[in-house]
C-alpha cells in the first residue's frame, strides 16, 4: 500500500517510467471548493521545466482528472488525479540492475523484490511520485482557506549558504513572495544568488548539493494534533520522511533544544489582544504534541542528490565483486529548489487531515 | 485511539493519576517466547527508583498480565499488561487548569478538552505514558532475538556534555553494557560523569536539560520497510516523537548531510566476507526507506523538562490577565537517561512491526 | 487483531480458560457518562447463573475496570474492562486436540495454528468471549440514550417455535419488558413457554436447537452509514456475524424479499406529523445502505449448539481413522436465549460507531 | 472513503453520471500475471449490452487500465483502473431530487449531504459502481489459480421460481458453464426459460422482480479467517451487503440452520482419500469462521428493483406533500442476471485478500 493519512488519504500512484503518476484523494467532503488550475500552478513550480539549474528530463506535467471534481466541487468520491509520463527513456536504467548506485536504492529494493519489481528511472523511488504530494496537498486548500490556514515552505539552506536570519522574521506572505520569486526557493534574493552560484559549481564537479527546508503553517487553532501517537510532529515526520532524500525532521529549536536549560527553552504565555501566545516559540507551534495556536514551524534536512557524474565504487550482485560505476542519466545536482513546493503542499495535505480527524473542520 | 503499528499495534492504556498505566499489544503469533521477567527488568531500567538524579516520585513499577501469555509463551490474542499507580498525589497539579505552565501540554489540552479531560500528573501527556513503550518493546524481544536482531539506545549528550567519538565505534553489545552501568546512559564514563555533573547544576539552579539519544539497530536484513509511505524512517520517527520531549529526529548523517556533496555523503558499496556491504553509513543503514544491512542509526533530540523550580510568565485563562507560575511537583531535571530505555525498546517494537509487515517474520 | 470498529473500536481480550476475558474500548470521548452497574446488569443478563436452560458452568462475571473510567465518566482514554474466569476446568477439553468436534471450530483452528493456540473450553471460540461485546455495547449506551436511540433484541424463534405476529407489532419498550420476563428472551410468554419446552426436550434427547433472533433500532436519524462498502447492513453483518453460531443475517424482508414483486416490496413515503417516514418497512429501514429514520431492523439465524450429548462420526488427525466421538463438557442445549443481550448490546456499539464517524454524535 | 479490504484493497471510484467509474485496487504483490482481456471479459458478463431483459442504458465497458500493469504483469503498485461512461443522459434524473424514489438511497441521501452530493443515475448508489468490484475480482485470478481455488456464483431463484435441487449437485465447472449459457444465469436451463419468462412477465407490468444467488469457492485450504471480527462469513457478508440491493447473506444451511437440531445440523467428520473432509456441507465450508476446506457456500438475497414503471407514492420534500410519482429512466426488472458476474468476482477478491492476510499467499 502506498497510502497516506487518517480522515484523508492519499495513495500515490504510477512509477517513473510507467505511462502516469498521480494521486488518489479520498476524504474531501462533497462541495468543498476545488480550483483545477492551481493545482496545475502546484505541479508547474515542482516541475524542471524552465529551470536552468534542474535535470535535462523536461516534461510539463498536465493534470488529468479521472473523478471526483464536478464543476469546481469536490463530488465527495475518490478524486483520481494524474499525470502522464512523457519524456521516458529507458536505456540509462537499465544497466543498473546489478550494480546499484551508491545512496539509492536500488540495492535494498533489488534485495526485497528481486526483478518483480521495475526499477527503471527510479521506479517507484523516483522523485517523480512526488507530483502525487503536490496534487494531494493542492487538493485540500479549499478546506484551508476560509478557516484562514496558510502554509508555506522555502529553502533555509543549500550546501554551506544560509539565509540570512533577518530574513526568516518575515511575514508569511513575504517569505512565500520572494522565495518563489528566485530559482532556489529562498526567501531572500543574496543568499539565493549564492546558493544558485554554489549548485552551478556543484554541478561544473559533476557533485552534488544538500539543504534545508522549512515549513511553516500559521492561523492553526490551539488542540490540533490526536494525542500520543498521532502527535502534529508524529504525523508531520511521518509524511516528510515520505520525500526522498529527507533525513532529518525538527520541530521549533529541534536540535537545539537539546543544548538549552529549561529556563530559557521554555515559551512564556503572554496575551495579544486577548488571545493567549507565546513570547518565543522554541517549541515550534506544537506542546505535547498539539498546536498552541503559535506557527507551527519544521525543518527538513535534505541530503546531496545520489546520483553525481563521478565514478564510484560500487559491486555486481551477480558476479560478486567490486565495480567502477558511473552513473548515467538526467540528474538535479540539488534536488532542494524542486522539494520546496513538495513540502508546502503536503504539509498543507497532513494538516488538513489532522483537522478532519479532529473536527475542527 | 491511543494506537500505534500495523501487523503488530499498542494501544496506550490509563493515565498518570489514574489506577493503571499499561499496554495492550496485539498481532504477536501464538507460540512466541515471553519471558515476563525481562518486560519487568526493562521497566526497572525506566524507573526513577534509585536513581538521586530522577523525580522524587519513585514506586515500584510492578508488571501484571492481564491476559495474552501462558507458560512464558503469546496465546496469539491481546495481551492486556499494566503496572499500577502507586504513589499518586493530586494535590500540586490542580492548580495548573487555570494556569498553564510553559512548555507543557496544558494549555492546548484545555482548548482542545475543556475540562472533560483529566490533566493531572499530566495525565496521557505524562511520562509515565512511556510504560507502554517498554512493554510493547520487551514483549517482542523473542521475535527478533532468534533473527540476530538487536537494539540498543543510549545518551549521545547531555546539555553541553558530549560522548567523545571514539565511544562510538565501540561494537553495540559494548555500547549497551557501559550505557547501562551508568546513571545517564552513556557509553562513555567519563563523559557519564560530566553529565551527572551538569544535571546536578542545573537541579541546583531550578533549571533542566536536555539532550540527543542514538539508537541502533543491528542484524537487520536488507530490504525492510514498505514503499513510499511507510519507510524506516517514516515510521521509526512517527514512533520517536510520540516520546515526550522529542523534538528532532535524524537518520545517518541527518542534518549534517544537509551540509554535504554528494561525492562525500554517498556510501560506496564493498564487498566483505561475500556480503554487500557500505564503507560508510552516511545513510543510517535506510537508502530509499528500506534498510541496506547495515546498522541502523538513528538521532533523538530531546528538549529539557518543561518543569523547573523558577518563577514563570503565564497566564490566567478564566481572568485573562498575566501570572507568575512557580510549578510544583516531582520532575526529572533532565529525563535524558530514563528515555533511553523507552527509545530501545520501543525502536524494537518498531523494527518487529515492519518485519512482520514485510513478512521477514 | 480481534478488532472491530472505526471511530469506535472493541479489541476482545483474553480466552475462556485463560484468567480473563474481557474489552478494550477505545475512542468514546471523555466525558460521556458511564453508569458501571448498567454495564454489570448487561453481563448479568448473558451470564448462565440461575438459568435452568444453561450451561451448568456457572460463574458470576464481576466486572472490573482497569482504565478510562473515572467518577462515573469516560476519561477519554482507552477502557480496558475484564471479567476473571472462575469457574475454568480443563480436564473435558483436551482430549478434543486429536479429534475435532464436529459443528466446532476445533478442525480448521488445528489446521493453522497446530498446537500454538490453546483451544480448552474454546479458547478465543468460546461463546464466553461474547462478554467482550455486551461490555463494548453497554460502555456506550451514554452516546445514545441523549439522542433517544433505542435498541432491542429479542428471540424471534427457537427450534420450531415462532413467536405469533402479533407480538412483533408491540412497541419497543413492550418488546424489552416481556422479552426481559422469561428465560428464552420472547416477546411473548406463551411462545415462550412453549419455546422453554422445545429446549428442555432437546437437552433430555442429548440435542439441541436454533432459531432466529431480531434485532432493532429506533431513534435513528436518516442517513446514517458510510456510502459503499460500509452500508448499515455491511457493518452490522459483519459485527453478528462474529457472534458464534450465527449463520444468516437479514434486513427488513430479508430473503422475503427475494420472492416479492418491486410495486409489493417498495415501501411508500408518507409524511407522519410533518416527518418523512415510510407506510410499511421493507426495507428494514436501511435504503442505499443509509438509514431511513424508520426502525431498523435485522434477524440472525442461529445454529443449534454444536456440543450434543450423543455420539458423532470424527476422525483421529493424528492417526487418520474414523473415530466415534462422545463430546463431554458443559453446554447449553439452545444458546439463542443468552446471545439475545449480546445482540442487543453488540447492536448498540455498532450504532454508536456509525454515528460517531458520520458525526452524528 | 470507499474502500474495502485488509491486505489487498479496493478503492471505487467515479459516479455513474461523472465521466468514469472503476477502482484502485492495492496489494497484489508484484510479479502477479494479470490478463487484462480477462478482466475485460468478465465486466462484458457484467454488461447490459446484447441483453434482451436489461436496461435499454447500453454502453460498452471498456477497461483502461492508468498504472499499476505492466507487460502482463503487476508491477505492484496500486493498479488504476476505469470504465469511460459513455451514455450519459442527465434529463430524467434531475427532478428526484425534490420526490424521492421509493426503495431509493434519495431520500437518506438527501438528509445526509443535502445537494452537495450529485445523485443522478443514482451517483454512487448507482449498479454502474459494481464494475469495480468485478474489476477488483477479475485482477486477483492471477493470486487464486495457481493454488487451485475456483469461484462460482449462479442464480438460485428469480421472483417464484428456483432452480431444481438437481442442479445444485453439478461440479463447480458445470454449474459455470450452464449459468453463462442463459441469460439468466442459472446452472439449469429449463428453470432459465421459466425465470426469463417472469421477467419478461414482469417487465410487462411495469414491475419488477428478486432472487437469490448463490457463490461457491472451491479449493480453499483449512483455516482460512481471521478469528472472532473477521471470520470469512463476517467479511463476505461485509462485501455482499455493498452491491446495491442485497437484504439477506447466508452461509451452508443458513436460516434453515435456524429449525435444525444439532444432531442433524453437525456435519460428521471422514477421510476421503486421506484427507480430513466432512460428510454433509450445512456449515457452509465454514466452522468458527474459518474454512474447514469443504466448498465455501454463501446465498444473497437480492430485492426486486425499485424502479418501477407504476405510478407509487412519494412526498416532495420542498413543499412537504404527497405527491404521486412515477420514476423515469432506463431500468432492469430484475438485476439478479447482471449481479451474478458481481458476486463471482466479489467473492474473488474477498478470499484473496483473506488468503493474504492469513498468509496462505
Amino acid at each position: 500500500m502506498m497510502r497516506f493519512g487518517t480522515a484523508l488519504t492519499v495513495t500515490v500512484t504510477g512509477s517513473s517510467h510507467g505511462p502516469s503518476v498521480g494521486a488518489v484523494v479520498e476524504g474531501i467532503p462533497a462541495g468543498t471548493p476545488i480550483r483545477v488550475e492551481e493545482v496545475q500552478q502546484a505541479l508547474d513550480r515542482r516541475s524542471p521545466v524552465g529551470r536552468s539549474l534542474a535535470t535535462k528530463r523536461q516534461e510539463p506535467d498536465r493534470l488529468v482528472v479521472q473523478s471526483g471534481i464536478r464543476d469546481g466541487k469536490a463530488t465527495g468520491d475518490a478524486i483520481v488525479a494524474l499525470v502522464e509520463n512523457q519524456d521516458v527513456r529507458r536505456g540509462p536504467y537499465e544497466e543498473l540492475v546489478d550494480v546499484p548506485r551508491p545512496g539509492h536504492a536500488d540495492f535494498p529494493a533489488r534485495m526485497r523484490w528481486g526483478s518483480a519489481r521495475d526499477l527503471s528511472g527510479g521506479g517507484i523511488f523516483s522523485g517523480r511520485m512526488t507530483i502525487g504530494l503536490v496534487i494531494a496537498g493542492a487538493l485540500v486548500q479549499g478546506l484551508l482557506e476560509p478557516k484562514g490556514i496558510d502554509t508555506v515552505a522555502f529553502t533555509r539552506s543549500i550546501g554551506p549558504v544560509d539565509v540570512a536570519d533577518a530574513a526568516l522574521d518575515l511575514p508569511l506572505q513575504e517569505l512565500r513572495r520572494i522565495s518563489r520569486g528566485n530559482e532556489v526557493g529562498a526567501p531572500e534574493d543574496t543568499a539565493a544568488e549564492r546558493m544558485r552560484g554554489a549548485i552551478e559549481e556543484a554541478r561544473r564537479n559533476g557533485d552534488s548539493l544538500g539543504g534545508v527546508i522549512e515549513a511553516r503553517v500559521e492561523g492553526l487553532p490551539p488542540g490540533v494534533g490526536e494525542p500520543f501517537f498521532d502527535s502534529v510532529e508524529s504525523v508531520l515526520s511521518h509524511a516528510y520522511f515520505s520525500i526522498p532524500a529527507v533525513k532529518g525532521v525538527e520541530f521549533g529549536a529541534g536540535f537545539r533544544a537539546a543544548r538549552m536549560r529549561g529556563s530559557e527553552h521554555n515559551d512564556p504565555f503572554v496575551l495579544k489582544e486577548g488571545v493567549v501566545r507565546t513570547r518565543s516559540n522554541h517549541s515550534g507551534g506544537i506542546l505535547g504534541g498539539l498546536t498552541t495556536g503559535m506557527p507551527v514551524v519544521a525543518r527538513l534536512a535534505v541530503k546531496p542528490t545520489s546520483s553525481i557524474a563521478q565514478e564510484q565504487d560500487s559491486v555486481s550482485l551477480s558476479r560478486k565483486e567490486p565495480v567502477r560505476l558511473m552513473v548515467k542519466g538526467r540528474h538535479d545536482p540539488c534536488i532542494v529548489p524542486r522539494a520546496v513546493p513538495v513540502v508546502e503542499n503536503f504539509t498543507a495535505f497532513v494538516v488538513a487531515d489532522l483537522l478532519t480527524r479532529g473536527r475542527f473542520l
